[in-house]
This record gives structure tokens, sequence and C-alpha cells, in this order.
């Protein structure tokens, strides 16, 4: 049961969800520890004695008190959520934009290298700021989500190629589980009718509302919000659940909504008046026909090709930063600060390659434009002259996203510029992202796809009906496609940030190929770096060599069992040379010599049990006063680290003899398979009901009444493998290698 | 065991998937049967030693052929789907067409009794048609899907007030499941390669992805269609489905573009040249604030209540047409002809009630539209003026919203007219639902809901900034959530349908608002059908009173079990005597005299086995050699209907007298559940792995190593109810009648 014992540290909130891994700030936390530092939740509720009293006492009150506690915590996540995505924008958009004017005025002076050293300077502090912050304040992902929000906003505004929205998830997710929790006990900040929600089943609800609630602020795209958590984080889902995530993406999209509405009255500074939609490609002449069709596979197939190279680049680096990252945190902060100043010189320095260009006559905007974030921008140039990489290169993401997805500009760029700017993106945004600060994909990816699709619409020009922005817009979708992997959340975030319901054929033509074409490379861009990061996430479907084992093939080491009624002396000695989760209670069988299994009791619950010093002189069955000293309270799940300890608990020799009845507390209905069980069929039980312990019980029935218990570690492919080397070299095994997201259908 | 023998008939292809529920063809089979004419599907795969050489066997070749084969179906399934829907389409449009046409050029000749004598008499027959086919040819579900097709163009031509959503989702599935059958066995059209998915498995998952063609082709929805497949039909979901379903709706969209191209160049006659979204509603100056949320919020209370009215009218009458129904098939298609006769007179009638008014100066449009279907009916007006009234009631449904949800014509109705349309709706569309020809029920309710929308938006004048329009479409979301209750899907569908995602916010909040007002008074449309139809939709959440059960509490009745090596007469008479689809194979256990538990063994698998009378004369095990004389093509599912039953096969005394060895295709790794196990979290197992049998055993060892077999009846809330007539006066199941939806929070 080796696999039992993995699963120590309460670091995490959050293991099956993968925000976890969309930002970098907890590559602390496992780089070179091979025991995983996260605790698996449990979707399964522990059904004891003690659950049954406190569901059937569970009056009128208590059960509307759940519900409204329920929608109000969805409906403060929601609140909560968007008005930290809004001051995230407006701040961002502030700080960079106040940034490009001043350095902008700096150049319409001919001040280049005072413009150069602001530029550097201000970006050199940002990034700073951000990487200490993550590194000294919140080095693991378990925070409040206040200072990453804080990192995200600096290392953003610092022209840094990373995103902002995996920072939104995860804030929405750490937003979510402190409200879970009814703020910090430690500031007593905790609420009676919130006693029912301290499970691990109502949290990772919550957290996947908080998450949905992250990209739908990011993005501005609620739909995509609730897709998004349903596709990629989540790994198990129930229709209750979606339609809370639906409110509260919402509610975070009439907020916005609401927010915005300040802004049109120009009350936000350089944030503009912008609006629900965040790169409107709406022109009502979208018209396309079978000739398009080709140009449009090709941009999948390169695309999806591209995404593959990104993710497999995107880990190498990861690799030599974790590398780096070992020596210590000033290594961090100087490999940050380092990719600053490289960034800053790339932003700075390579527009001088690009030659001016006159503005155009029929400009629907100020060309050039000077103090303000624009479409033309003027940099070096002379008057009525304008720098298109610069235009590009020389702003925030943002703005060069919606320079490259807008109509009408056929002409505005050259080929030389956007080239240089697509492998400027490409290679800083895989450099970037790994650094010590909050940083998200989603952005970079989109600025690089767009540059990409851009190019391609220019070499094919006239020959095709669509105009250059939304070969941009289909070009980002496809490296979306290619490096992201996800389906149908993608192609409506994308709807939703272009509002452009035409292109949805083509946005799903492209989406298809390239997620096609990079599944034959490689895995997702999430799967990589969770792997890099020792996550143990157990994919949905069983590889296929599963259905060649048996569950009595994976089940190892000796097994911890209690009696129903146990010494005292003898849990603190399994609990201290142990770290197992949950173990198994048996019951002598009245009937015949033989033992039978009686449930599972949880480590937790053993603790408190202890805590309370409920013991027993001799070893007696107890009766319902057992109850009295207990509320459903004091098993309640704490907060992440606030778990008691066992080394905590001081007992006296002669408690130590004593004897503990367990029945009451055990959970008498855990969910079992028999040894001849097939893996693969075990597997999908554990996934599909979200299990945390599975218990093993013999096929024939005059050993004893249960012979091991399966985790998450038992169902991992690597740890099956290792058990079994043989099966590497059948034919599964490679398939499974060349083809590894093909062989889902399996 | 008695539920395990309620499912003796093979005659639907999809229980588990609603669209059989949404079309009224299958009534039929249905009323005055306390027997379900359902067989499950099974999610499981059979892991017998059969299957597992089956599987190793598999060279790269076959896993190629399956991929292959599988992408292949998708592609074909969006391709016909998407044929069969724009041929729909341009038939409705040009049948219903030509009628108003000629009746038109009548009226304008003031010829006005001829005029209705053409409207009635070609309504009639069209109706005819409809029902005849629906009663004669395609009676229950299991048709090819072109019979329903026929019969719901001319349904929808003949002005009835029902949708062709339904019929198209049902053809969707029909087509897939044909096509996963390979076409039909009977006429030779079967395909090699397609032997891999003659499973409940893959047939189910093909199904799948036809209703989301079928949904995605009639409203040009594609991830509309993807979402609703996912939200409200599969009873079961893995993430390559979700992936494998938004291929196939990628198709339709793809397709159905191209051949909108066609109708672009003017080659559609009347169906005139009808984008990719259906009613478009785009205006960039789309602005709300917050004075415009209040009447929203009304909006959605009011669709709320008005949506559970119309389930429980709508489960009145179909009542009342289930009684008509039981005296025979003249009296259905006399009812339809009622109807028919009815909705004429209605249609042709009321608009006199409405006066005539002038043409605005301003019209965008002709006015009065003469000759083809428009925004202003000239009806029995004087020329240059239109009868408002008629413009919406003597019009295609698809021409009455649109008009509906137009802008710039917030002055082109009457209080009063308005008023009498969604009267007429309201009540129309309830008496049309039930009627014996195949009819849908989304396009109904929005044009009430529109029509309901935009008469509060008249009331509500210039006090608020949205336009009647957007008010009709408000109404629409409101209705829609109130009758059908989902979230995520309607909203998306909604979106896709008027093009404008600007009104994301108010859509999402009405959908919330009329879904919680709804779900506090009745269940959603599909479930009271289903339920009306006896079928057993077993629910994804466990009642609160099953926490208070154990799995034993519901095993009733004498369990059969077979031998691991079992006499042939036994095997014949359990077979002959009883109608259960699987039985427990016990094996004699070599260490004690008690038996163990071998596995599952299927009823078809037996009869196959028979079949092939492969016997022996002495009860010896068999080897290797077992597997010679079959192939998994043996016991590969059949088509709908053309399973062997045990009648047919014929043994002589002699054979009788011999034995099979059942080990080798015995399902040895069936889901087993210990009978202590609480009710909830058996169902939960249930469910989530897409069960059709559980297994339960004993959890002292002594006795018979299989206690019962739960199937989907056993978790009927009813039929737990009615073993435990005790828990009818428990407060949970007071909780459940009075909130019958807010209960699946627990």
């Amino acid at each position: 049961m080796s696999a039992q014992s993995n699963e120590d540290s309460e670091r995490l909130t959050q293991p099956l969800l993968r925000p976890a891994t969309r930002n970098s700030t907890s590559q602390v936390a496992i780089v070179g520890s091979n025991v995983c530092p996260i605790e698996s939740l449990d979707y399964e509720i522990i059904e004891n004695d003690l659950f049954k009293q406190d569901w059937r006492s569970r009056g009128k009150v208590q059960i509307f008190q759940y519900i409204f506690m329920k929608w109000l915590l969805c409906f403060l996540i929601g609140l909560i959520v968007s008005g930290i995505g809004f001051c995230n924008n407006l701040a961002v958009e502030n700080l960079a934009g106040v940034k490009f004017v001043v350095t902008s005025n700096m150049m319409l002076a001919r001040r280049f290298g005072m413009a150069f050293l602001v530029f550097s300077v201000s970006n050199f502090v940002l990034t700073l700021v951000a990487s200490v912050i993550t590194t000294f304040i919140a080095p693991a992902a378990a925070g409040s989500g206040i200072p990453e929000i804080i990192g995200s906003i600096s290392a953003v505004s610092s022209s840094l190629l990373i995103g902002k929205a995996g920072p939104m998830v995860h804030t929405g997710a750490c937003v979510a589980a402190l409200l879970g929790q009814g703020g910090s006990k430690k500031y007593g900040l905790t609420c009676r009718w919130l006693r029912f929600f301290k499970n691990d089943r109502d949290r990772r609800d919550l957290i996947t509302c908080g998450s949905a609630a992250g990209i739908a602020a990011a993005f501005r795209a609620p739909v995509g919000g609730v897709l998004f958590s349903l596709e990629e984080m989540a790994s198990w889902w129930r229709s209750a659940l979606l339609w809370r995530t639906f409110f509260t993406t919402a509610i975070v999209a009439i907020v916005l909504r609401a927010l915005i509405d300040v802004c049109l009255s120009g009350k936000c500074g350089l944030f503009g008046t912008g609006g629900l939609i965040m790169f409107d490609v709406t022109s009502a002449n979208v018209t396309y026909h079978l000739v398009d069709v080709p140009p449009v596979l090709i941009l999948g197939v390169i695309g999806g090709i591209l995404g593959s190279i990104y993710n497999f680049l995107l880990e190498r680096v990861l690799r030599i930063y974790n590398f780096i990252y070992e020596k210590g945190p000033a290594y961090k902060i100087l490999l940050a600060c380092t990719i600053s100043i490289s960034t800053s010189c790339l932003l700075f320095g390579l527009p001088w390659l690009a030659s001016c260009r006159p503005c155009p006559t029929d400009a629907t905007e100020a060309c050039p434009t000077i103090g303000r974030s624009g479409n033309y921008k003027k940099f070096q140039c002379p008057p009525d002259q304008y720098n298109d990489l610069a235009s590009l290169i020389f702003n925030t993401n943002d703005d060069a996203i919606r320079n490259l997805f807008s109509k009408n500009t056929d002409s505005e760029f050259q080929h030389s510029s956007i080239l240089i700017f697509f492998f400027t993106c490409f290679f800083l945004s895989i450099f970037s992202y790994g650094i010590v600060a909050p940083a998200g994909l989603f952005v970079p990816v989109i600025v690089t796809g767009a540059s990409y699709g851009r190019f391609v619409g220019m070499l094919i020009g006239r020959r095709s009906n669509l105009n250059h922005g939304l070969f941009a817009v289909l070009g980002a979708a496809s490296l979306l496609g290619g490096s992201m992997r996800m389906t149908v959340s993608l192609c409506v975030i994308i709807l939703e940030l272009t509002n452009n319901l035409l292109l949805l054929p083509l946005i799903m033509l492209v989406l298809l190929i390239s997620k096609t074409v990079a599944d034959t490379f490689n895995g997702n861009i999430y799967d990589i770096i969770m792997k890099l990061k020792g996550l143990p996430y157990l994919e949905a479907h069983a590889e296929p060599f599963m259905r060649q084992l048996i569950v009595g093939d994976v089940v190892t080491g000796p097994l911890q069992l209690f009696h129903g009624i146990e010494k005292v002396g003898n849990i603190v000695h399994v609990l201290k040379t142990t770290r197992h989760h949950g173990f198994p209670v048996i019951d002598e069988s009245p009937l015949s010599e033989s033992s039978v299994l009686f449930g599972l009791i949880l480590r937790s619950h053993l603790i408190a049990l202890l805590k309370k010093k409920a013991f027993l002189s001799t070893p007696v069955p107890t009766g319902i006063e057992a109850f009295r000293q207990f509320s459903a309270g004091d098993f309640a799940k704490r907060g992440s680290g606030n778990g008691d300890k066992i080394e905590d608990i001081e007992l006296t020799g002669e408690e130590m003899d004593m004897f503990l009845d367990l029945h009451h507390f055990t959970n008498t209905s855990p969910y079992t398979v028999v040894e001849t069980m097939s893996l693969a069929k075990a597997l999908l039980l554990f996934r599909e009901v979200g299990l945390r312990h599975l218990l093993v019980i013999p096929k024939i029935s005059n050993r004893s009444p249960v012979v091991g218990i399966l985790t998450r570690h038992d169902f991992m492919p690597e740890h099956v493998l290792g058990l079994h080397p043989l099966l590497v070299r059948s034919k599964w095994k490679r398939v499974r290698f060349r083809f590894p997201r093909l062989i889902q259908i399996f």
C-alpha cells in the first residue's frame, strides 16, 4: 500500500482542479521532491453514524440555510471575482498605459536614450515586485489570491509576454476556497451557516465555480468560463454544478457590464471605454465560400504543428528553469530580472529594424497615434509616418491583438514586421511563462497565433474573401487549439472575445484540425506542465494495457487494519508510523471465525477522536451516548494547512491502554471492488464517482475481508508500468506513446 | 428481482437519450402498458475471455480501422443530417410559402371564401398525410427517420403550431443508429469495418452525436447542439465524446454554410437567402443600464410562472390525448384533423378582429407585402394599409419570430393584436404537440415567449433603453427557461439564433430567474413527458431518503443463478421462464464448500451459445478450443428488434441433457456493491458508470456469493417508495415534492 501514503501535505486546495498548474507560483513546492505535496479531495460522502444522525436531524431551517448559503456563496464569488477582474484590467491598462505615454512623449522629443531608460527601468521594477511577491509572500498556490493579483498586475504591466487569465483563474479558485471556509478562522471571520460547507465535496464545487468566474472575468466570456471549467478543469461533474457555475458566471457578466457602464462615462483613465467584447471583429459582411476552405485547412495544419512545437519547447524551458530554481530564491529573482531586461531590449530595439511608412489616407484612426496606445505608433518616425512593428511590439498585448484582428487595415503591415513580431512572441512567451511571477498562457498564445494568422493572410492576399483581421482570428484559434487542445470551450471563448458568430464554422474547422494534428505529436500544455510539477492527475480514460491487468496485480505491501473496537496505543502507533489517509475497519463475524469488513475510517477522523479523548476502559461497544460529546463540526474539514497532526496529540500511558469504539465514526458504505476486477474498470469507477480510497475485497472469502486499498497513485500509468515492466514492450504501450490522445477512443 | 425482468422489448434504440421523448410518435407504444417496452443499453464493457482475446488480437490495422471508422461515421452523420435539415427547411418554406402566396392572391382579389377553402383544405391534407404516416408507417420511434422527416415537413407546412427541431433530433439519432449498424442487414448493406461498433457503448455514442447534429441542423446552432446533447440528453458523458460531438456539429455547420451559399444565388425558391443566423438581431447600439434590469427581472419571473403553467397544461392535455388514443388509430387521425381545422379557422378568422393600420412611411420593407411572406401582411385591408395580427398569425412560424424580434418596428403592433397572438400560440401549441405527427416544442415556445416579451416591451415603452425586438428575444428566453429548464445550452442556442453577444448578460439573467421560479412549481417538460410515456429515466442525483436505506432493503425476490458449467436444459428453462437480461455465474470454491462469484452472463450471449450448440457431453471445463467456433461477431449487438429469442431455438431432448461451459463467455469484472452499501451511493455508481446490472454481494460470506441484482427499476424513486411506504411520510419526501429540483443540491 505504498501509494496510500504519498498524500501527506495540505498545501494545495485544489489538486484535481487544473488552475493550480496555470500559474507558475507553485513550482517552488514541487521541484526536487518525489513526494507530491498534494492531498486528494474526495467527492465521496462519508456515511458514518454521525453523518446519518446529522443528516436526519437537519430540519427545514437547516436545509434552507444550506441552499441559501450555497447560492449566496456563488453570488459572492461572482461579485468579488468580477470586481477583482475589473480592477486588474483597469490597473494593467493604466500602469502600462502611463508607461507607454511617458515613453512616447520622450520619443517625440527624440530623447531615445531617456525613453529606453524609463521603459526598461519601469519594466524592471514591476517585474521585481512581481517576482519578490511570488517568491516570498505567496510561494505556493495556497494564498488568498491577493498577492497573486498584485503580482499579476505588475508582471503584465511590465510588458512581459504573459497572460492575465491564468492568475485570474487561480484568484477565483482562492476566493471560492476562502469564502467556503468562511474567511479565515485565524481572524475570527467564520460563520455558523457555513458549517455545512466544510467538506471536500462542497469545497470542490465552490472552487469549480470560482475558476469559471476567473475565466469569465478575465475574458468577459461567461459561457466560455462555464465550458472551460467543464472541459478542462473539473475532474468530476454533475448537472447541478453546471447550473451553479452558470449562475456564478452570469453574476460576473452582469457586474462587469455595470462596471463598464462607469467607464463609458470616461472615469477609467487610460482603460478607455472598453465594452463587454474585448476584440470586436463584428463586420456584417463576412462572406466566405468553398474557395476559402483550403487556406483555412492549411492554417489549421500549420497551427497544430506550431502548437505542438510550442508545447515541446515550453517543457524544455521549464525543465531548465526548475534546474536553476533549485539553487535558491535569489536565482529565481535574477532570472525574472534577466527576462525583463531582455524583453525591454527586444521591444525597444526591434522596431528600429522596421522602416517608417506613410500614414494611410483612409485610416479610421488618428495616424500616427501620439500620447496614447493606438493602432499607428509613431515611435522614431518623422511626422505623418508610422512604424508598423512598433504598433505591434511597443504596445500592450491587448492593443496588439486588437490591432492584428482589425479589419480595413490590410495594408498596414509589412511582411517582415509581422514575421519579426511572430518569432519574438513565440520565443519570448515561452521564456517568460516559467519565471516566478503569476503568468497565464492564453494571451501570449493568442498574440502569437494572431500574428501567424495575419502573416498567412498576407501571403494569400486577394485570393481569399477573408480580410487579414479574420485570418488573425483563425490563426489565434489554430495556435490555441494546437497548444491547449480544448474544443468547445475554446470555440465559445473565441466567439465571446470576437463577437462574430458568422465565423463559427471556420473556427470550428480550424480548431478541429489543429487539435488533431497536434495530438499526434504530444499532449496538451496543461498535462505537460502538470507532469512537470509532479501533480498526479488521473486521466478519465483507462490505458489499453489496463484491460490486461486485474486489481490484484497492483495491490502491494502490507495492509494496516483496525478493529471495530481498537486499542488507543495501536491507533497512535499506526498513525505515527504510516502516512495513510484511510484505514479499513474490520469486525469479528458473529457466525464464523473469519472477520467481516465494517467500513473505512479516515485519518483526520481518528485524530479528531484521539483529540477528544473519548476513550473506553474496556472493549465494550458504546451506544447512542457516544454522540453526545461530538458534533459534526468536530469532524469538519479544516482549512488548508490547518489540519491537526498526530504528533500534536499527547496521551498518557494509561490512556494508551484504553480503547476506542470506531463503529460510529466509520464510513459504512465505502466503494469496493473484487480483486479479480479488471484494472480499467476499477479506474472508471474511481474516476467517475470521484473517490479517494477504493477498497479491494477478496474473491474467495476465507481470507481477510479486505486485501488492499487503491488510491490515485495506484492507477497512474507510470506506477502500473513500473510494477509490470513487461507491459512496456506491449503494442498498447507503443500505440500510447505514438498517439497519446487518439487512444482515448478505446 | 422482479425489476430485473421488466426490460423485454427492443423497440427503442435510445432509451436514455431523451430525443425519444421529443416526438410524439412513440406514444402508441406506451399507452396502457405497464411493462415498459424499452431495453436499457449498457455502457459497461463486457470483459469476458472472448472479448479479451479479441482485444489482444487487434493489430494496428484493426485499431486504425476502428479510429478511422469512428470519425468517418461522425463525418457521415454530420453530412447526412445537415443535408436532411437543409432539405427539411427548404421544403417547409416552399410548401408553406406557396400556400400563403396562393391564399394571399385570392385575398387580394377579395375572394375570401375561396381563400379560406384553399388554406384550410391544404392544411387538412398536409396534416392528414403527417398523421397517416405517423400512425401506420412509423408508429414507434424506431424508424429510419425518413417517415418522420416527411411527416414533419407536412405537419409544419400545415400551419400547425409545432416545431421542427424535435423531429430533427430524432432523425439525427435514427441516422446515427442506422449508420452504426452499417445500414440494414436485411438489404445487405453491412460493412465488415463496422463490426467493432455493434455494442451498446459505441451505439450510444453515435446516437449522441446524431442528436447533437439534429439540433445543430435545425437551428444552425452547432455549439448549442453539442451543449444540448450534453446538458439534456446524454445520461453519461466522457471528454472524448465531447470532442466527437463537436466534430459532428462542425461538419453540420460547414455543410450548411456551403448549402446556404447555393441559396444566395437565388436557387432556393421561396426559402430566400436565409443565412447561417436564423433570427439576426445584430444591432451595434445595444445599450442598457441598471435601469433596464428591473423590467428584465419581471420578465423572468412571469416567464417562469408561464413556463410552469405551460408544462402543467401540456401534461393534462397529453393525458386526455392518451385516453383518446386508446380507442384506436382512427381516433388519432380524427384528432389530428380536428386540430388542423380548428387551427385553420383560428389563423384565418382571428385577423379579422384586428383593425387595419396605415403603412408606416419609414418602413424598411415593402408595405403591405403581397405575394410573399413578409412583415406587413395586407390580408383583408385596403391598399396602403396592413393587418398587424395577420402579420403574425397568418404567416410561417419562422417569419412570425423574425417579425417579433425585428427592431425599428416598435409601432408596428397594437396591444390587442399581440395579446390575441400570445393566447392563440399558448393554447394552440399545447393542443398541437400531442397529436400523432412528428412535433417539436422549441419553435412554439419561442413564438409564444417572443409575443409575451414583446407585449411586456410595449407596456414598458420608452421607459427602457431596449427596443421591443430585444424584449421579444428576452421573452422567448424566459419561456424557454421556464419550460425546458436548461441553462447553458439554451443560452448558447439563443445566442446562435440571434447573433448578439451583447445581450448575453441579460439572457443569462432571464434564464436563471425563469428556471428558478419555474422549478419551485414543477419539473421540466421533458421529465413530464417522459414520465407520461412510462420511460424509466433515472435521475443523476439520489433522493435524500435513499441515504436512509441500504442496498439490501430494495433487493427482492428469488435470484436465478447459473453454475460455471451448467446443464443446457436448466439454461433453456430459466431463459424461458424469466425475462431477466443478466444472470450471475457462480463456481465451487476450491478451498471451502461455499461457492464463489465468477461473473455475470447476458441473456443475449446465452442465446448465442445455445444457437451455436457448442455443448459438452460431460461437465468438464473446456480450454482454448472453445473459442475456435466463435468470433466476437456472434455476440455482437443486433440491430433494433432483430435479436434472437429463446423461443426460436429448437433443441432435442439429448441436447437438453448436455452441458455448456459458460466461463469464457462470462463477464468476469461485473461491478459489485456490498449489501450494506447505502442506496444513494449505489445509485451514484450505477449512474456514473452507466450500468445496466449491479451485483449485490453479501457482507458475511458464508451465504450465497451473490444476494441480488439491481437494475434501473430498483433505483426508481417510485419503486423504492413502494417497497418502503413509511418513507412516504418522511420530511424528505415532503421536501422533494415541494421543491422537486432544488433538492438536487444535496
